[in-house]
């Protein structure tokens, strides 16, 4: 059964503690072998990539067949439903639109004493894309990472998914064309990861991976952060819900069992101040579970980490809210804004009942690639500024040397460096 | 010795490619003694966290004497040199005059469906800041982090600081009372970012931890990467030099060795299409070299790590400069804008000659925490948006809906999430 609270019992607090602190995820024990496998790439190449793929995937290859070329993505294409194609596209379309308003400004300023400060903004040269394959394989992912990519300037967008037996979604190759992708190469797993990080013969290094993956992705992500960058380590998905006595109780269960049937250990989470909201809800979950293609997985994920939590009133509900950090918050109350306007702590915000958060994860224009299992009380959903970065500007003449040349020196000498406070003297004929 | 490369030679690749592999620390296999004390203070909190510090640091403690409280704050602070708190005030004042420009604005918009779209910022609301203690306890590093936060409007920003045999050095203490900092704990290693992560009876938990700090302390971070955000995890610092025949040897002799004298780990490395001033530096080097109270130090950097690489022109300097992807770059030629033009990849670029890095370490206004050992490829320097995070924000009204919704539909059927197409379905009355 999902989870009943009640912010007006007593123990509300040790029970929404216990809540948030529930794992959805089993912590599997993968990183000795997630090493070994990143460790054989990063010494072997392209051969150790070849055995895993074999190995893994069940798909014999040599280093000639990795690359997934232009013939083989047209081909893919062109065996697209046209309908599907023209949706990819409008949502590619409205993506690049959203995200182009993100293109940071450089700044360069002279202050009072004439030192000239800034930053300037580049784009990262070469970012690799990891796509998982099989039944989370979605072509709308492969636009969400891409699209900023290329918005923010890269210059070499290189894509690896997985194709166990030799399997892969045609529309991903066309999300990833309609992307702007600039390579493919058809492995997974910890060692695609690594193939990106290190190079191999095959294929050139990257600077940075985005995109999910399976716990061994994940894993092969965490070791290699540093030697290039990497996104977020996305957690299994979830939705807040916070609702009035105006809520629509099909549209709402619509919602929690679209988050539901992502993953077993996806979280759909209604918060409300109306105890007969909270019954119809459920009780149209029950109804509508039945009927989904998915019923199964959306079963266990609402059996398991469901909930629905009373509150005496809606700011209660943002600070419920704010403590939950969701990834996706939708807002259907008779004055949303309001509500929004007291959350912090949300990956990205749906306001009112005619946005469900699937308009969000396809066409809505904003990324669907957002901060889970409550990261977003530190970071951001991905956008332009992931494929950049700032490089810091600064520039003293004679005058401004002078005059800051002193305090440099004294606080160099106060920390050891007695180096650092002699290029600055040495400059200025002082010691 | 250091190392001599020559563009014109036919081995350059090669050897330069060798070069940029050159690992500069051990790799220590540390990772399982880490993550032990970690899951020791996640599992036990104070108690673990003083059996740690007394073993570590040689300080008995009890919980009630972790805090530094504001009275020995006060007191270390009144025993500081007068003339040196001065100079960080200025510090002070100037990474935040600087910082203040990052803060990032918030968007909102219409399109031309009607659709709202846009995005909000908000401040992390609780940060720790790792700061090591010993001969790598730096005031100004405090400054560095500390600024910015607060600028960003961090409420809650916690230092860590390790005092072995309770030696502590009352400047870091000062730069935390001007940079804002609102608790102070006397604990380091991977127990002070256990304690941070996850939070003990005397130490509530942050979100994100930021701040230099040993091998354990990065291994600690990459553990609790994901439970809370953390900066990059810093490598031995590293300057390169890109200078023409004007340059002056001794001065470029000097930065190199303010680098130097950082670490036996750092690097200098100089680039110049002039062979007689690559010998002048040289000479100029080993002269200051015996001058230096750290000369051991800066000695083994400059044998073990120095290079100096003589290019045709400046083009190909600036070629060089974006492979090596510096943290600090300084530019000492006849027009140095117009070399940085050319420079993609660098955390901080410092113009002409009379800008030594030790004014941007110290009181230049930028930041000094900056992207090493070449992660200038894909990421930047510390800065507002380190401590913020963008919630994005969609709006449709119904006809907005139909609008979008058909293709929303159309691309979760595609993707196999019924749940999703039903969601909207269900509000347009379509299936």
């Amino acid at each position: 059964m999902p989870i009943r609270l009640d912010r007006r019992n007593a123990d509300f607090a040790t029970r929404f503690n216990a809540f948030l602190a529930t794992k959805r995820e089993a912590s599997l024990d993968i990183e000795t072998a997630t090493r070994g496998i990143v460790d054989d790439v990063a010494k072997r190449g392209d051969a150790a990539l070849l055995e895993a793929t074999a190995k893994f995937d069940r798909l014999p290859l040599e280093a000639a067949g990795l690359a997934i070329g232009p013939d083989e993505v047209a081909a893919a294409v062109a065996a697209c439903d046209a309908e599907t194609i023209d949706a990819l596209k409008l949502a590619r379309d409205r993506i690049e639109s959203f995200h182009r308003r993100q293109l940071p400004k450089d700044d360069r300023f002279t202050d009072a004493l004439g030192v000239e400060l800034g930053w300037r903004w580049s784009a990262i040269e070469a970012v690799g894309l990891y796509v998982p394959g099989g039944t989370a394989s979605y072509p709308s992912s492969v636009l969400m990472n891409a699209v900023p990519a290329k918005v923010a300037g890269v210059e070499r967008l290189v894509m690896v998914v997985p194709t166990p037996d030799g399997k892969l979604n045609p529309l991903v190759l066309a999300a990833a064309q309609l992307g702007g992708v600039t390579e493919i190469y058809r492995v997974g797993g910890a060692q695609a990861v690594a193939a990106l990080a290190y190079g191999t013969a095959t294929i050139a290094p990257v600077s940075k991976i985005v995109g999910p993956g399976n716990a061994y992705v994940a894993a092969a992500k965490r070791l290699v952060f540093g030697k290039v960058g990497i996104d977020m380590i996305a957690g299994p998905s979830e939705v807040v819900i916070i609702a009035d006595a105006t809520g629509n109780p099909d549209w709402i269960a619509a919602d929690m069992l679209a988050q539901a049937e992502h993953d077993a250990n996806a979280q759909s989470i209604l918060i409300t101040d109306d105890a007969d909201l909270a019954d119809q809800v459920e009780r149209a979950i029950a109804a509508q579970l039945t009927t989904l293609s998915r019923a199964a997985i959306a079963t266990a994920s609402w059996t398991d980490f469901g909930a629905v939590i009373l509150v005496s009133n809606l700011d209660e509900a943002a600070e419920i809210a704010n403590a939950l950090a969701a990834e996706h918050l939708e807002i259907m109350t008779v004055d949303p804004e309001a509500v929004a306007g007291r959350v912090r702590n949300a990956g990205a915000i749906f306001l009112g009942p005619h946005t469900p958060e699937a308009i969000g994860d396809y066409v809505g224009g904003s990324n669907h690639v957002l901060p889970t299992a409550r990261s977003a009380r530190f970071s951001s959903g991905l956008g332009v500024l992931d494929f950049m970065k700032r490089t810091s500007m600064l520039k003293c003449g004679p005058e401004q040397l002078r005059a800051l040349g002193p305090a440099a020196m004294t606080l160099g000498k106060a920390e050891g460096l007695d180096a650092h406070a002699r290029s600055v003297g040495l400059r200025l004929n002082l010691r």
